[in-house]
């Protein structure tokens, strides 16, 4: 059923081999970080104004852009329309996510997944599993669309609940099966959200479910390897897409921040090869 | 630390005597369910009437208004100035949770708690705990606000994760006992999400964790039962709140879907007193 032509796996892939790299570039941009030119905009226009510039200097470098919706909603109802403007900005061979890690009950999630995939355009959205298979399939249903569920995160905290061993495994790799179990028999596509930071639960992973995509946060500022991260995850039929955030978004605080993030950008571009 | 008079309990005790009840009425507003008289008015606007009515058919019947946030973001831009609409609506002394979910790494879990506890003057907030301490703690920190964590909830998948057995306890046994030590070391309150569908985790859970206060869904159309919900997790130091959603807003979905409203409000309120 995932094998259409317009598939998320086969965008991604196109995606992929058109810049050269699985680079995801996170869009968080956080109004106590802008760079210089913006510090006397008012607050929605300046992050609209800097999302659009990050994104027109790393065009052509990144497979896909991640919005992390917090930052967005944390502008309130203006937050809104800059999400739908940078969306607009982001070239059309380009997948975007909306890093939202939603999770709730069946008739809800279905708002949320319509909310995400309809009125706003969005191919994949993050997901968080703790509410079991009906808070996720109703993302699950969209043809074309991706869900990636979070699995093994790359935080401090990822350790608290993740790492329990449940049934002689860990619980995310119990998640990670479910998941794998759930797409199988859904219209949309299912991924797992996989940190770079740690690369003993990438392979795991990746062995366990050979050909889920993965998202893979974690590498830059947070620690992450980029030639590591590969190695354990990108296999021919296992298609891994790894972000980075901050390194780009803030390579510099001067009006020079556009060519910074398109030199940071571009060496991770180099790093990270499609198979 | 939270036994300053603004405290959430204090404030939620306060809200309990004066409607003499532990009913917290749930704003879902289901674009696809709205009564007659809303059905040819141009969405935003028939949502934002819609819930401004039933929250003045409802007012001193319930403690706590929830709102489900996939209800309003399915509206777009638009929908967070209906979502603001409606919390002004809401009497001051009755507090207001946004059941939104939200769970994302540290830096940014800040900004969603920001978005929902300071541009929008929500009074608690649901969260998932997936992703650990450090995920949940940025809730945790606003005086006077409650952060509602994710335990044993009451739709089908719940047992998919939450039920699983590690070291000898439930997964949502574990989280519990996590939550109560976290929230104990911060400025704000921490409370359990538990569903009452299932009253044998309600009883669990709060000989686990006597004092946090209880966010109870599920009563009503999900099929929990109130008194058995009252028996099994309401003590003189254990507070809860009991949501009712569809039960109340789609009583009727006639022009008398107000009364019909305040009739089921009405009834739950008095099968629902305080301890």
């Amino acid at each position: 059923m995932n094998a259409t032509p317009s598939s998320f796996s086969r965008r991604l892939e196109a995606a992929q081999r058109a810049c050269r790299s699985v680079l995801c570039v996170g869009l968080d941009p956080d109004p106590d970080r802008l760079p210089a030119p913006f510090r006397n905009v008012p607050l929605p226009e300046a992050i609209g104004r800097f999302t659009a510039a990050i994104i027109d200097a790393t065009a052509g470098l990144a497979a896909a852009y991640k919005l992390n919706l917090a930052f967005f909603e944390i502008l309130g109802a203006e937050g809104w329309r800059v999400l739908e403007r940078t969306l607009a900005r982001i070239p059309d061979d380009v997948l975007t996510i909306a890093d939202a890690k939603r999770g709730d009950i069946g008739n809800s999630a279905r708002f949320y997944a319509r909310a995400l995939f309809e009125e706003l355009p969005f191919d994949a959205v993050t997901v968080a599993p703790y509410m079991g298979e009906d808070s996720v399939a109703p993302f699950l249903e969209h043809p074309g669309r991706a869900a990636f569920v979070l699995a093994r995160t790359s935080n401090p905290g990822a350790a608290d609940f993740q790492e329990l061993e449940v049934d002689g495994e860990r619980l995310y790799e119990r998640v990670a099966r479910s998941v794998a179990a759930w797409g199988n028999r859904a219209a949309g596509e299912a991924g797992l959200v996989v940190g770079a930071t740690d690369v003993e639960p990438l392979a795991r992973l990746r062995k366990l479910c050979p050909t889920l995509p993965f998202l893979i946060p974690g590498v830059g500022t947070q620690g992450g390897d980029a030639r590591a991260v590969l190695d354990a995850a990108q296999t021919a039929a296992g298609a891994v897409l790894v972000n980075s955030s901050r390194q780009i978004l803030y390579a510099s605080d001067g009006s020079d921040f556009e060519a910074a993030a398109a030199r940071e950008a571009a060496l991770l571009r180099d790093q990270l090869p499609p198979f």
